[in-house]
């Protein structure tokens, strides 16, 4: 079924198509009286809507069912990503969303040829959140991952029962091929009885600086390799989060 | 540093770049005499090589060193995919060989909506065989996954010592958590001690007909899901790649 999210609570009996699910739903799914799609609000549960009323610029649906599916990681996962050049953030923040991450951070790497400089910001923001929205729908989540931007990989900072670690090529490299489980590991046990969270850095094209790498490292990320084959900026946070739901979700 | 492969093997002292190789190294990477590049021989072994002449149109290098490096999944593992449209052929053949695939082959699915007749096939399969070769290349491997089409999902067949697995979106949707673990759980087992094969089916955008995963489950294959989200067509292969890979290669 369709699914959309909705920013506000359902109040009334009788829901009013906002412009946005309309022109979606009415006019490219081309629904009708009597369909149905689902409404997620922002408590997180699935409201399933009908249709009552389909009418030129203006579309009514009753809420008939609602129930609460569990589509978030175990653990509350973000991951940073540097800037790297073209549509890879684009895709970067969809596949992201359909495998599980709560949060997207993009920042300037020491080895970025991409920026976003002020103006142009903000417009990628916009259009990546967009993004996100649509990922979100299509994967049947029930949240939406916030995209943000860091200008400095510095402000990052580690909050309380949030582990950290970096994908590092020459991680990968000398063969390193411990972290990344023993991490999971205690992610999986801490995950069982407390809320716990995880931060993912990777860098951009052409990778993190090895001074960045120090600076993570003392702020207590962990480096870890990710498998035996060097994954572009773009591949590497997708093999993290699947990596992560495989470890955490199925079992 | 830059890998290209060559088909042959080096039986002089003097290497000339073929065309494809004089293009890339020398018209595009500016490559001077003194500089080095890996070159994969059919042996996978990874000879390194050092340009002794650069002329316009003639390039000539000398192998100073060579080794042998370990890119390939600990089961050789075949992607199938159902056709979809637009590039999605093109994004999963660049991934999957990043995530280590070592053959992919598509299909025409019941819901396929995308065709690949006789003529656009062949050009079809030449297009996707370098985006295999160039992603192989920048990935670091030692070998380059084989593309084919498959006219038909019942001329599929395990071989021995091969397992056969389904990512199936209704598997998931029943919260089937644990069919993958123990897969990889008897892959990882087994593959310690034998030479141990994967091949895993994906559905084309719409799924798989449920007369088509019967087909596949009475010839063996198991179905599984792919975690708590629904997953894009093209995503599923490389979330699959991902978990061996992190399942396999990292403890």
């Amino acid at each position: 079924m369709q699914r959309y999210f909705y920013d506000e609570m359902l109040t009334s009996e009788q829901f009013e198509l906002p412009k946005e699910i309309y022109k979606h739903a009415i006019v490219v799914m081309r629904m009708r009286s009597g369909d149905k799609f689902e409404l997620v609000t922002p408590d997180e549960n699935v409201n399933v809507m009908e249709l009552v009323t389909v009418e030129k610029n203006l579309a009514i649906a009753k809420k008939v069912d609602s129930f609460i599916q569990m589509t978030n990681l175990p653990v509350k996962t973000t991951i940073v990503c540097g800037l790297s050049k073209g549509d890879k953030a684009d895709f970067i923040v969809q596949k992201a969303t359909e495998l599980g991450a709560d949060e997207i951070i993009f920042f300037k790497g020491t080895y970025s040829v991409a920026k976003w400089d002020d103006k142009k910001r903000a417009k990628k923001l916009a259009r990546l959140a967009k993004i996100a929205l649509a990922a979100a729908e299509q994967s049947h989540r029930t949240t939406v991952p916030a995209i943000s931007y860091c200008d400095k990989l510095e402000n990052l900072k580690l909050a309380s029962a949030q582990y950290g670690m970096v994908a590092y090529e020459e991680a990968a490299k000398t063969g390193e091929t411990t972290n990344l489980a023993k991490l999971f590991e205690q992610l999986k046990k801490e995950s069982a009885t407390k809320p716990v969270a995880l931060m993912a850095i990777f860098g951009p094209e052409g990778g993190l600086a090895p001074a960045e790498v120090q600076l993570l490292t003392q702020k207590g990320f962990v480096t870890a390799g990710l498998g035996s084959r060097i994954l572009r900026a773009e591949t590497a946070p997708l093999y993290l989060l699947s990596a992560l739901s495989f470890a955490l979700e199925l079992r």
